[in-house]
């Protein structure tokens, strides 16, 4: 999406080796128009697949699903991210540890909100390790629904995510493929 | 807005004497389409308004948020929850503590994205106590912005919340306003 590019190479900040700040339009500061042409580009990449319900993770993954929800017209589901060791009942949950900030969280979704059978389309912010979408993917499996893609905004191409997914047989389509950081510059895949 | 007083008579769930669940469309799984006529109905509110940013906290507040955004043509900054003591430079602060949870949260805003002399609305999913907005409103005042009003999607008028606002001299205009909730029935303001 040539207009993500552009804005990423605009206003991206580069920390350190592998971290990319993109907080004055995507995850701090949202710039809501560019957050519904990100849904509507979703939308048309998987508009020839059923989807019942998109899922994402708080908070950053929320606008581009709502976005993208929007045009699709299902509805969108945002598991919690929980820090404390007891969790509620009812809920589907699996461990998601944040290589940048050394944490584990549990995410959960309320049962309720995800049944057997249901076809369901990830949305998030970032690809990067793939831990977020790892523990989506296994959440989804617990409750016997059916992962249709995964629809990422940025991926950093250079790191394990997309492998992990490729290997779990999903269809991942990210908006922005960044093969490397070189000397503060960001280079996308061809 | 009838829609939506419709939709929380439909489906809101009562827990307790004071708390209301619409995480069936809200807070946890989230339609759209009535998030969009949501940001719309705000934009109408506001339209004479002159406003340069919209301000709201995670998770809950970003989706109305965004969706005015969009209809208002303004950027969004939401503030992040952290519950550690030690805070990042170059944040403005505020503690804001949950009645619900009985939890101290440090919310923050990266000071780039809150200057002296914005005018500010806010927006925020539920007022109840008011200490979610009362906290955004402490940000605003640190950053020598302005606030211009609050929007806020479901008030439970028998709280303290709107008093505080009022008494701070914030226009609040509520979708939802909640009179009571009497055996199990949701009343609305007349």
């Amino acid at each position: 999406m040539k207009l993500l590019e552009e804005r990423i190479r605009q206003d991206g900040r580069i920390l350190g080796k592998d971290i990319l700040k993109v907080d004055t339009f995507l995850n701090h500061q949202i710039d809501p128009e560019l957050m519904q042409k990100i849904g509507d580009e979703f939308a048309t990449i998987f508009r020839d697949v059923a989807i019942d319900k998109i899922l994402t993770v708080e908070s950053s993954g929320i606008e581009p699903a709502v976005m993208t929800g929007l045009a699709l017209h299902v509805p969108v589901v945002f598991a919690r991210k929980n820090k404390s060791l007891t969790l509620p009942d009812g809920v589907w949950t699996a461990d998601v540890y944040s290589f940048t900030k050394q944490t584990i969280n549990h995410i959960m979704i309320d049962q309720r909100f995800l049944t057997a059978g249901e076809r369901v389309l990830i949305i998030d912010d970032f690809l990067a390790n793939g831990q977020a979408v790892a523990g989506l993917v296994a959440i989804v499996t617990q409750a016997h629904a059916e992962i249709v893609g995964a629809g990422i905004v940025i991926e950093k191409a250079f790191q394990q995510g997309r492998q992990l997914l490729d290997e779990a047989g999903i269809r991942v389509e990210s908006l922005a493929r960044i093969a490397a950081f070189e000397n503060g510059q960001i280079t996308f895949m061809a």
